[in-house]
C-alpha cells in the first residue's frame, strides 16, 4: 500500500518525545514491525484545553505540521469517576501542584474512588492529514500512595490490589506477555516505561503495533 | 503618540467575544475614552493549558494574528487557595462537569475554603506584538450556592458575606462607583455583566480604562 493512501502504514515515524527512555522502549516494542524506522523529535508547543481526544488530535496535527512528515504522539490522562472524568487531561497540573495526597483529597467528599487511566497514541501521516488515535484504558482506584514514588501518579493508582508503583517485575512481565509486548523468554521485561503504566499504555501500544503491522484494530 | 510606538494607545479595538451583552457593557464603560472605537469579533480557537498569564497572552496574540489588528481579550479564573491555585484557568471545565456542589466538594478535605477570582484583560496592538495584561483579583470563599444560579460560579463565591449572586443592585452600584465605572447619578447601574463579577472584572476594567486614557497603571 502506498504511504499516501488512506490507511497506508508508515515505514518511518517521528515519535514526539524529549525522553530518551520512552523512545528506546517504544522502539524495542515496535522493532518487530518489518522495515519500520522510529526516531524521536522534540516539538515544543502548548497543549490545548478540551477533551482527551481533542487534545491528542491537536497535538498530533501540529507535530506533523512542524516535522513535515509522519509523527507519533502520546498522551496520558487520569479520569476520576466521581469528578465526571476530571482532572482527566489536566492530571499533570494537579499532580505537580497537589501531589499524591492532594489527588486523594479531591475525592474526600465521594465514596467512589474509582479512576480510569487513559493512554492515547496519535498517528498523523503528515501535514494536513487527519490523525488516527489508539487508546488504551484501565480501571482502578485512587488510594493513598504506596510503593516507590518515582513515576507520576503510579503510587496512588491501584489496579487489582496493587498500586502501579508496587507491581513487581514478574507481574509486569506477565501483563506485557499477555499483550504480546514481551516474549516467553522474558525479553521485554526491562521495559520500565511501559511497565510502569502497563495496562493503559500497553493496551494502546498493542493496538498501535498491530495496526502498524497492517492489522485492523479499533481506532478513534 | 503614534499607534506603532511601544506604549501607544489604540483608537480602535476588536473585543474578542461572541457575547453581545459583554460587548455592550465594556463599550459603555470605555465610552468615556475620547475617540476609542470598540467592536466585537468572534475568533474561534482553542485555549492552551498553562498559567493564567500564559493562556491570556497566547489567546491575545492569536486573536491579533487572526484579526490583523488591535484586540482586547478577557479571561476569568477561579483559584482555590487549598488547591494551590487550581482549578484556576480550568474552572469552566470543572463548573460545567461538577456544578456548584461539585466545586464545594473539591475542598471537602480542607478547612481553608478561600478562593481568588482573577480577571485578565489582554491587549495586543497587532500581529507579532507582545500582549499587555490588565489583571483584577478579589479574595473570597467557596460556599454552598446561594442566590440566583445564573452566571457561572457567582452563586458559590462569597465576598464580604454575600455571594456574587446575592449581591444587590445598590451594593453593586456602590462598587462600580468606587471603581469609577458608574457615575453618581447611577448611570452604569444596569451593567450586569460587569456587576456580576464586579470586583475582579471591575478592577481589571478600571486598569484597562485608565491605561487606554493614557494613564500609567500596573500591567503584566
Amino acid at each position: 500500500m502506498a504511504e499516501d493512501q488512506p490507511g497506508a502504514r508508515p515505514s518511518h515515524l517521528n515519535f514526539i518525545t524529549g525522553n530518551a527512555n520512552k523512545l528506546a522502549e517504544v522502539k524495542a516494542i515496535l522493532s518487530s514491525i518489518p522495515g519500520l524506522e522510529l526516531e524521536s523529535r522534540d516539538v515544543p508547543g502548548d497543549e490545548i484545553q478540551g477533551s482527551i481526544e481533542e487534545i491528542a488530535r491537536d497535538k498530533c496535527r501540529r507535530a506533523a505540521a512542524v516535522v513535515g512528515g509522519p509523527v507519533l504522539t502520546e498522551d496520558t490522562a487520569l479520569e476520576f469517576t466521581s469528578l465526571k472524568g476530571l482532572p482527566g487531561p489536566y492530571i499533570k497540573h494537579f499532580l505537580s501542584a497537589l501531589g499524591h495526597d492532594g489527588l486523594n483529597n479531591l475525592l474526600a467528599a465521594y465514596p467512589d474512588k474509582t479512576a480510569t487511566t487513559v493512554c492515547t497514541f496519535g498517528y498523523c501521516a503528515g501535514p494536513g492529514q487527519e490523525p488516527i488515535l489508539f487508546q488504551g484504558k484501565t480501571q482502578g482506584k485512587i488510594v493513598p500512595a504506596r510503593g516507590p514514588r518515582v513515576f507520576g501518579w503510579d503510587a496512588c493508582f491501584e489496579y487489582e490490589g496493587e498500586t502501579y508503583a508496587e507491581m513487581d517485575k514478574n507481574h509486569k512481565l506477565e501483563i506485557l506477555q499477555s499483550l504480546g509486548l514481551a516474549d516467553a523468554a522474558g525479553r521485554g521485561s526491562d521495559i520500565t516505561y511501559v511497565a510502569n503504566a502497563i495496562s493503559h499504555r500497553g493496551k494502546a501500544l498493542a493496538k498501535l503495533k498491530s495496526w502498524l503491522a497492517g492489522g485492523d484494530v479499533e481506532t478513534l
